[in-house]
């Protein structure tokens, strides 16, 4: 196996820190050797391994989840969430997301209340085949594709890379963990046992099939900034050497990789406003921090000679 | 393979059942087969894959701790549970834990608000080292071995046969998980991603050497009884089909397995008091259970050739 098989990716010193990186830890005798049961790789997801404007792909389900319900009660109709998900207010919700990286929450926990209302009572069975459904049924609101296809060709290449030489990747993902299972498998080679992020709070019913495991209209995890390292320990036990992200909610899980042994840090940058979007709010502390700690930024216009599939 | 790799069960129902199930299982075109990926096995670990009296290995390690703590702190001597662990007061201890089977919590309470205290501000990294040494230096109390060596042989060939027989295995213990996760590779040849258990709460502190997973005073997760298939779904997201207990704890972990597929399901009975030790105090509804719902009960006295190495 070659570097040949990032092949979506541009020559450049994105590439050639990855292939380096990677030779490195997995040169038996070498100074800088990981065996294959340390090679943990972490990579967040929105933003990261799929694409997340013009709002987060699990938004949209969500969305379509309250107008289902505003339908059904009048009296949700005038409240937000409710309001912003009927009239299509994309500027509302994208902005609570953006607001939170900022700081501020005030939206987002409205959102959130209204997310623990929306799901409250629903197995986990029902809301997996919901979610499949929606993520191989839909199509991207600007992009001219499916949700299933809006993984990032050079990522996926990278994960298959990582995984060909022995890493074990996992998705630590601000996201919702059940939302993505699904279909982590199947775009990324991912399966659900590695998929760690957000969760309501679960809940063991009893019944004559032998119990159901249903969602209760209670937070659990929400998998963002320093939960990240600490969800990563939980689940994994060992301290990962690789790590993706995009945004500030990453900054703890990227500085968290490595510890005393070799570490890659990645943070894709989203300036190519032509195949996909160009941004930066929300990613401002995580920019200045791969600058001042030296970590790999990967420009999706320079590094990336395809993006999508 | 045949089933000559359960070479210490004794030839008898238990083993047949198990031997027909997997062969059921993984029979191509048959009716029960079921794919390599979804087959998921889950056990309980003390009383179940080791020896858990005169009190579980755990409490062993923590009793060391609160020694400690009490040599240090006047003021902790005359408390519970330092008075008990300095004076060896292993019935108190013992107790506890058949008191919370019982449905009694209270002295349990006092337990672990001590354990709370005893591993506040301590990392991960730390932690994992003191009981990796204990579990490989100590020895248990009555058996005339280490507590490494506490692992029943027969279990361990199981968890072997069912792994060459594509299945995944779990640990889900309602003892704490960063407690087993350094020996469970070893002992059992479960790597600490699929360790599942109770946790102190975690919280990620930042430092120079990209930031450290430390335990706070706070309970985070106690896995026993409907925990547990809660905490089934969160860490795998799948159902298991094999499930493995000794206690009421376990009851809702085994009732959980097959859903609407073929399912294992054993208790294991501890009837053995030449080899190991004879209860049934804390696994009545168990015990109960089982025979309602022809979960397999193994006997330790009849089904085991052996039970230790």
């Amino acid at each position: 196996m070659t570097a040949d098989v990032l092949a979506a990716w541009n020559d450049g010193p994105a590439k050639a820190r990855i292939v380096e990186f990677v030779e490195g830890v997995t040169r038996e005798g070498g100074v800088d050797y990981v065996p294959p049961s340390e090679r943990i790789a972490v990579f967040d997801n929105d933003g990261t391994l799929w694409c997340e404007k013009p709002m987060p792909i699990e938004l949209g389900f969500i969305l379509k989840r309250f107008v289902e319900m505003a339908e059904a009660d009048e009296s949700l109709r005038e409240q937000q969430p409710w309001r912003a998900a009927r009239e299509g207010d994309h500027a509302w919700l994208g902005g609570a997301i953006t607001k939170h990286y900022a700081g501020d929450d005030s939206d987002v926990k409205v959102l959130m209340a209204g997310i623990l209302q929306a799901f409250d009572g629903q197995s986990v069975d029902e809301y997996a085949e919901a979610a499949g459904a929606f993520l191989r049924g839909g199509k991207h609101p600007t992009l001219d594709r499916a949700f299933h296809a809006c993984g990032y060709v050079p990522m996926i290449e990278l994960l298959a890379y990582l995984e060909a030489h022995g890493f074990t990747n996992y998705i630590a993902s601000g996201g919702d963990r059940d939302f993505m299972r699904p279909v982590t498998e199947e775009i990324y080679g991912i399966p659900s046992e590695r998929v760690i992020g957000s969760s309501n709070a679960l809940r063991y019913v009893e019944d004559e099939k032998g119990g159901t495991v249903t969602y209760a209209a209670a937070p659990d995890v929400f998998d963002d900034g320093p939960v990240k390292p600490v969800r990563i320990w939980s689940r994994i036990g060992k301290r990962p050497i690789f790590a993706g992200g995009n945004s500030n909610g990453d900054v703890p899980m990227l500085r968290y990789a490595g510890g005393s042994r070799p570490a890659l840090r990645l943070l894709v940058l989203h300036d190519d406003d032509e195949r996909e979007f160009a941004y930066t709010a929300g990613a401002e502390d995580a920019l200045a921090t791969a600058e001042r700690d030296g970590m790999i930024v990967v420009s999706m216009r320079n590094d990336w000679g395809s993006i999508f599939e």
